[in-house]
Order: structure tokens, then sequence, then C-alpha cells
């Protein structure tokens, strides 16, 4: 089942720029019912796509804990993603050319009102639920500030606001790809793979705990490398053959535009404000977003 | 005060591999007792050199824990260091070209050879002490198993050996580097200053908590960046101006070696067989070394 597109005229975002014939990718799975109120929203993460039933799969079917024969399950490409939604890889209507590293940056609530533009072209206006996690989770809490929306969220990994910690991981990682020989600014011919590749192996370390991956590799070595070595260079390349260096340097920017708080008052006050239901999973092997992040979020 | 240098004839690795006319930089502070009981040796970190009083200046000096009045306080630096000791700067006497990526690699037990050549020399075959944080503390605990040298050790901020995470932040550093356009496989003729810079920003997120992070820099911006970014780049532009990358790459592989049980036997058994008294520190804001592994060799 192949991705839908919609192409929508011009989409303006937070930042003040209006961006042209904009493709937005999604997926959708189930039957809306008659009531129009069985609709769940699933937000990816930073590597993910409207697939959900992909990068989901226990949690996202038939009879699964999200399931497709209860529910209309919708879910939608970010911006700046490489999965169909206008991205650094999308041709700029104005120079014919592809964006690259002229593409806008993008926020969490750009994501999230591009979201509701193809909800109402399904004819939705209203969320049994929306769940994400990380980058996702993101999403899902902004959904609360979207008046008589939303009944139930769940946020998965992530805090009220991208913490100083987790700009500095987004910050190496793109320092790591800008580096590469053929990164060119972003204006790149050839792949920047190398660079690319060390910062997907900086972002896997930061996904487990010291003691997950003690336990999985310890000082085990092959082929004159230790094994640890090994699954980061692995890992690197697995992502630098499916997804695009400036289309990860765009999304760690959105990540750190996340702030439930900007432009709304304080921060404990505007949490404090949400009046859905709200389900905080941390995730105890996650070294990005403590689980302090998450308690402090849920009190 | 400049640093003292002793050439050696030869030194062999415990690779097997022989270095021809090997320099070794190191520093003294204090007076050698006539009972030559008195030396406390220091060893330093990554970074560090054999000037302590410049890394540890609130440890070392007249007055100061480490005593240089009661004391006779030595440090050496290390192999692979770019502040003087044989390294990748360094000319190979064969090629008399600089070794750059051909430098040999070394080990923290290497580095405990050399130390102990250099006190040799300098009439000492016993230490009151020896002292040293992070890679200092690997050579630390290296000491234990030098028959009848040392009576106590103090190792601060490491472990009985380099755990998989650990050496997988050294690797993702070691590729951000060889992304650099100018790298060339070490054999660089420009400074691979941006890879380079990068990976000592990652170094520099392993080196403290989340919580310093977001209590130091928040979500605070200055020039359209994040006040983290800004102190990552400052950082890492910092270290590429004193520190050289092949030496950073040596170095961070010689972490990688440390395992006190190499062909010693089984971990615990030869933590167990550690006589000397150990005083462990760990340090709780510090990600790359987390306190479990000091309580584990603790106990």
């Amino acid at each position: 089942m192949s991705v839908k597109i919609s192409i929508l005229d011009s989409f303006l975002l937070e930042s003040g720029v209006t961006l042209q014939q904009v493709p937005v990718a999604y997926q959708c799975y189930g039957t809306l019912n008659t009531a129009k109120d069985n609709t769940i929203l699933i937000c990816h993460a930073l590597t993910g796509s409207a697939e959900a039933t992909d990068w989901w799969s226990g949690l996202v079917g038939e009879g699964k804990t999200i399931d497709t024969q209860k529910y209309f399950v919708v879910c939608v490409n970010v911006l700046g993603s490489p999965y169909g939604t206008a991205s650094p890889l999308s041709i700029n209507p104005e120079t014919q050319k592809a964006y690259q590293a002229n593409f806008p940056r993008t926020t969490i609530r750009d994501n999230v009102q591009l979201q509701k533009l193809v909800l109402q072209e399904l004819g939705i206006n209203k969320l049994f639920a929306v769940f994400g996690g990380s980058m996702g989770g993101m999403q899902a809490l902004e959904w609360a500030f979207e008046k008589d929306w939303v009944e139930n969220i769940g946020a998965f990994g992530c805090g009220g606001r991208h913490s100083a910690w987790a700009i500095g991981w987004g910050e190496s990682q793109r320092m790591a790809i800008a580096a590469d020989a053929h990164f060119n600014n972003g204006f790149y011919t050839q792949i920047p793979r190398a660079g690319f590749s060390a910062a997907r192996q900086i972002a896997m370390l930061t996904y487990r705990t010291p003691q997950l991956y003690e336990e999985r590799f310890g000082r085990t070595s092959r082929n004159d490398k230790f094994e640890i070595e090994n699954y980061l260079n692995y890992q690197g390349d697995k992502l630098v053959n499916r997804f695009d260096a400036n289309c990860y340097i765009q999304l760690t920017h959105t990540m750190d535009s996340h702030d439930v708080a900007r432009n709304r008052g304080g921060y404990v006050e505007v949490l404090k404000s949400i009046q859905q239901k709200v389900l905080i999973v941390g995730i105890d092997h996650d070294v990005l977003y403590p689980l302090t992040e998450q308690q402090e979020l849920a009190s």
C-alpha cells in the first residue's frame, strides 16, 4: 500500500516563510466511522515515515493495541523528511532545482498545522487520540493546544521542550555532517557518507544506556575492531543508504524548535493548562531524553 | 618551567612494535628525599600534558593536597600526545618525516612501562602514590600490577576496563574526524578542523549530565544559535587550536586498550588480586564513566 500524496498550493510556516506547491505524504489504515470520531493520529520520529505499520508494527494493525479494525489511523510524513513530504530533496518551484540546504527551517508546530490540513481534507475535525514517540511525541504534545481537537494524547520518550543536552547532541551531529569532504555546505553532488554515518553513530549511542551496550557487546572484537565499533559503523551505513543528510539536519533543527511554552507563557503554567488526558511514557534505556524529563512532564 | 625531555634509544611496545629514538617529556615538582620514598606519580588525561600544575592546579602545588613541599611529584606525558613525548607529530627516524597516521597504536600499559623508565632514570624504584583521572586513572590502576612499586593508588573517573559505551564514543569521534574534507586518512597537510572540532563537541557532551547543561544553558540563545551550540562550537575550536587530530585518534585507541584483566585472568579475580590501597573516586556528573562502574571497581 503506497502512501498518498496531497499537494498544497502553499503553506505558511511559523517562521513567516511560505512554501509553494507543497507535497504532503500520508497513510491511512482502517475505516472512518460515520460519527467521524474514531481517528487516531500517529506521529513519527526522526527517521520514520507515514508508513506507521512499518516502524510501529508491534503497536499498529488489526487486533493490535492501536487496532485498525476499530480505529481510523492516520500518519502524516513530516516536513523535511525524505519520505514524500516537502523536504530538502523536493524541487523548489521558484528555481526548478532541489532545495537542498535552502529548504527553510520548519517546526514541530508547523507539522501539527500540516497534519490538521490533511485531517480536514479527509473530513475529520476531531481526534480520538494522537500518539507518538521522540519527535512524534513532541507533535503529540503540541496537539494539546489545538482547541477541541484531541481527547487523548500519548507522548513517549520526549520532554515538553528540547533540552540543552538534546540540542547539543543535534549540534554535534550537524557538525560531523558539515565536516564531510562532500558536504559542500549542503549543496552536495556526492553523498556526504562519512560525516552522515558518524552523525548516526553518535545518535545511536544516545538511544541506549551504557549498561545495555555493555551487556550486548562488552569488549568482544572481530576483524580487528571491537564489536561495538562494527555495530555503530553498520548502523551508520544503514541510515546513509535510506535517508538524506540535509533532511537529517533539517529534522534535528525541527526537534530543537520543540518548546510547548514558546509564545504561550511560563513553561510550568503552559503544561498545567493542558486539559486532555495525557499519557507520558518514559523509556528507561533512553539517554537522550532521561526519565527525569518525563517525570517532570507528568507531574 | 619547561618540561624535560629524555630520548630513549628504543622502546618496545606491547604490540611487539619497537619505536626508535623516543622522546619522553616529563615534569618534576618538589624534591626527592634521601630515602627516595616520597614520590607521587601523576598521570594525565586525554588532552593533558606533563605540566600537572597547569591542569590540576587546585590539587598539585605548595601546601595543596598533593603538596610539592612534601612530595616529589613526577608527571610523564603519554605516548601519542602532542605535548612532547613520541606521537604522530614526531619525526619517524626511518623516513625522516612525521609519523602522522603511521604512528603505531600504544596502550595504557605501554605508558606505565615508559613512566617506569623515567622514574628509574631519576633513581626512583618506589612510589608513595600514583594518581590520575580518566585516562590518567587507567594508568594509575595499571600500576597496581607493577610488583612492589606502589603503596597507594588513586583512580578517578574511570573503570577497570574501557566499556563498550566508552569505546563507542571514541569510535563516533574518530568517524567524525575521518569524515573531514582535509583528513586524508590521517596524512593531512591542512588541519581537519571541522571534523576534529565535531569530535571534541561530542566528547564535551559526554563529560557532563543533561541536568548540568540544562541549568547552565537551558534554551537560551544568542546570534541565532542556542547557547549550548555556541558553547560546544567554542570548545571544539579551542581544542583544535591546541591539539592534533591524529594524536587525538591515537589516544582514544589507547583508552580503548584499557583492560586490567588482559592476559591476566578473569576480570573480577584480577581486580581482587590488587594488594595496594586503592582510592576510587567517581564523578557524579560524568556520563562517559558512570558511577556504577566505579562502584563495581570499588566493591
